[in-house]
């Protein structure tokens, strides 16, 4: 049996390029006792696996040259000599780039509590490490309040459109900012978002202030840059900023500018915070029983991109910084 | 009798101009039912009266052109129909630069309980709005923990120097920044600073690194700009950001660029907190208490600057924007 990987061959210094992985090929090994083996069924593709490949260190050491490339991902044990495992059971991890994955004590993958009706690929999104970072960020950080205003950038994306829909079911009027006016038509007309303002679109800065007549009480920020400013520049007394990504300067080598309107944190006395989803695993339980309970009500409606082909994982990364995805973006890698 | 002012006569654009302001004079006017005659004796110098005489509304509406300029001051009621007012009393509040203030249910000033062995301008620095703002930011967002590292910057300012003493009384390791090498050894000679680093001497960002080795847990900021990006590059995993003032750009008319390091904010899941003194008015007998039993034992040690003659009010407030003053600046209206 063969294992089918994609291993860093160059840092990138702006997007992925054809140099920047090389898919190659090994035997997979026999395991031993205390492991599993574990087919690959889809991957995550998330803003921050950009920064794993850069040279600089984040809240995980940067990935190796020659290393496989580090990503979330979902597959089944297909052989297992490991009492925590048995054949045929779902689990998830930080499975990487290949198509079988050895799991043991130091290479962790936790068990996945199935829910009836739901598609695997959503315990990677909604049910997963997005729907943690949505729930935790909007519950512990944001606590919109019935009535505030809450604006969430990358609204339509993976994070941002189950943050916005958290924060309606706590009573708030949301405001999407994504780019084009399809994804703004999925914010309101099919996530029930109150407005959506394209950023792409000439004058947005007049459409967020439409938009946002008594200011902005929550930022959910997935973007940074200008978009953030823009944000900034409207922050109401006391208001609130989810750090939660700064995509638009990803690629970039160096980093970008900081916000202009900076000084209105201190102005309208606003309490920011960073967050990395990986301090909060231990609430994963609690978050998966508010969210799965509004999905079975109908209340919360997951987004996804599918990508299908094993072959497709690094354009499936670029396609996030092109804006190309609607929703959580995933590979079926056994698919294709 | 005669009472001199000060009008904004025009808003400047960056530094105070001798066309800014228009000294005045009037007839005090006779007091009615409900009204009190204070005689100003001290006037606080603050980098906050920079903002209030531009065009933007900040946290207070800004000085009209013909109005008094709006200062924080301290003086004696010299005449009182108002029950709440008794002759030879010490009052502060917003007095502005005047040498008389009519005090009344609608222009109130707050009694001043008289501490035995400190002079009175102290109720304007440490005892006052200074040591309640320094006492509030590094008690409720700061929380310096023993061990852990603390920068100020500003750190021979009023609130720098109050504040950086209040995290050393908590156990931390306290690093100011300020500009020259007397305030810096001001610092670490009298106030008990472990380390001072000067931001106006070639390679200051090596010596905030050499005196920072295990990173930056509390960053007091009261500066903003360069000296506050250097501090954020060197911030450790859950720091706190204490966005007090941003004073390096308070003369600036466009907003000064943003800081690039911004992203350290998320990658160290930073909690940063802007806030203004004026929400925490309830609590100065708490940080009255607090700080003037420090300075009973010996353990607080105010510093001062003080500026005599009412009519150099206008240059004591361009001595901020050039860090001529060491701790507290304010003028003595009574003397010269």
């Amino acid at each position: 049996m063969r294992n089918r990987r994609f291993l860093l061959r160059e840092r990138p210094t702006g997007r992925i390029e054809p140099n920047t992985f090389e898919l190659d090929e090994e035997e997979v090994p026999e395991i031993g006792d205390g492991e599993a083996l574990v087919r690959v069924e889809w991957i995550s593709i998330d803003p921050t696996n950009r920064t794993w490949i850069g040279e600089t260190p984040t809240y995980l050491p940067p990935v190796q040259i020659g290393e496989v490339m580090r990503a979330a991902g979902l597959g089944r044990v297909v052989k297992s000599r490991h009492s925590s495992y048995e054949e045929g059971q779902l689990v998830q991890g930080l499975v990487g780039w290949q198509e079988m994955f050895v799991a043991s004590d130091e290479a962790l993958l936790l068990p996945v509590n199935e829910v009836a009706d739901v598609s695997p690929s959503a315990y990677l999104g909604v049910l997963g490490m997005t729907g943690l970072t949505a729930w935790v960020g909007m519950t512990d950080i944001g606590k919109p309040q019935p009535g505030e205003t809450v604006v969430v950038s990358a609204a339509a994306g993976a994070v941002g459109s189950v943050a916005g829909q958290i924060a309606k079911l706590n009573g708030a009027r949301v405001v999407g900012i994504a780019g084009g006016p399809e994804k703004c038509a999925i914010l309101t007309e099919q996530l029930g978002f109150d407005a959506a303002v394209d950023y792409k679109a000439p004058g947005w800065h007049e459409r967020l202030t439409e938009a946002t007549p008594e200011l902005i009480d929550v930022d959910f920020e997935n973007v940074g840059g200008e978009v953030m400013d823009a944000v900034f520049a409207r922050l109401n007394l006391h208001s609130r900023v989810v750090l939660c990504g700064l995509i638009s300067g990803y690629n970039d080598a160096e980093p970008p500018p900081g916000p202009p309107h900076f000084g209105n944190l201190l102005i309208k006395r606003t309490h920011l915070e960073g967050f990395i989803v990986l301090d909060h695993f231990g609430r994963i339980s609690e978050a998966i029983g508010a969210l799965s309970g509004w999905m079975a009500d109908g209340k919360l409606k997951p987004l996804e991109t599918v990508v299908e082909g094993f072959e497709e994982l690094p354009r499936a990364l670029n396609m996030l910084f092109d804006g190309a995805n609607t929703g959580k973006l995933v590979v079926d890698v056994t698919a294709g």
